[in-house]
């Protein structure tokens, strides 16, 4: 997506350990105009899977998952973060382990809000090692819910998420794949088409 | 707003406590349409404001900040919750107690965020005790912000939420008003108009 890597390339900082800081326009700072654009994208390569439910986790990829959802005209559910659950009766729980912040967390949604009947698009902010993604996976295959795709803001193609996705015959559209982070510069992976 | 108080009669669920459970479309499921309708009404009333920058807290108030940013094409910044900081150079910080979970969290913005060219509006799924807001009140006066008011989904009006931010002279809207929670229902407070 033009509009997206423009962006990147514009206000990205790229910092050591192969860190993309993009927090004045996705994660702490948001551009809700270009997070419509991107939400109007995600519903387009969607829009045949007849998508019930968009999931996302808290707190970044909640805004890309919410404006997925008002062009869908679908509920949006966000897994919570914990650090570790007593009650968890009514809830889906899966523990994703940060390589960034190198901890462990259980995530967790209500058994109230997905179900087998559920035809569930994956949305987040950036894919990397892909932890909190497969523990949205895991959560949609406890409740027997039919993944149709995960979509993703900011991929890093040179990290091994997209590789576990497609392991699980999954579909990945990603609105910008980074090849690499080089001297401070981001280098976007050549498009196909 | 009509639209949220039948939202709330057909789906809130009041628990001991004083409790308001609306997690399946406000703060765990989203109805991105009813969102969409909430960011409209904060917009159509702060409209006359010229507000350059949304301010909200992770996570429950980010999909009604940015409906209202994405009406007002301005950005939003979600303030980031922490146990507590060692690197605050750059950070503005204030500690917000949460008497639901009775704990005491710092929220922080990035400096690089908030100047005192910003006429901001604050908004937050909902207002009781009003510590959230007044975390975001005193990092707007931390940096020197205006402040041009505060928009809040669902008050409870019997908790003091409203004489704080009432004190500090900032103008207040909520899109819900409860004025008590009792015997398992919820009675709204009167219209004036």
């Amino acid at each position: 997506m033009k509009l997206l890597e423009d962006r990147i390339k514009k206000d990205g900082q790229v910092l050591p350990g192969d860190v993309l800081k993009v927090d004045n326009f996705l994660n702490h700072q948001v551009d809700p105009d270009l997070m419509f654009a991107m939400g109007e994208e995600f519903a387009r390569l969607f829009q045949d899977e007849k998508i019930t439910k968009v999931l996302t986790v808290e707190s970044s990829g909640i805004a890309p998952a919410i404006l997925t959802g008002l062009q869908l005209h679908v509920p949006v559910v966000f897994a919570r973060k914990h650090k570790s659950l007593t009650l968890v009766n009514d809830l889906y729980t899966s523990t994703v382990y940060s390589y960034t912040k190198k901890v462990s967390n259980e995530i967790s949604i209500s058994k109230r809000f997905l179900d087998a009947d559920d035809r569930v698009l994956i949305i987040d902010d950036f894919l990397a090692n892909g932890q909190a993604v497969m523990g949205l996976i895991d959560i949609c295959e406890q409740a027997q819910a039919k993944i149709e795709g995960v979509g993703i803001v900011i991929e890093k193609t040179f990290q091994r998420g997209h590789e576990l996705i497609a392991e699980h015959g999954i579909r990945l559209e990603s609105l910008a794949k980074i090849a690499a982070l080089e001297d401070g510069k981001v280098v976007f992976e050549k498009q196909n088409n």
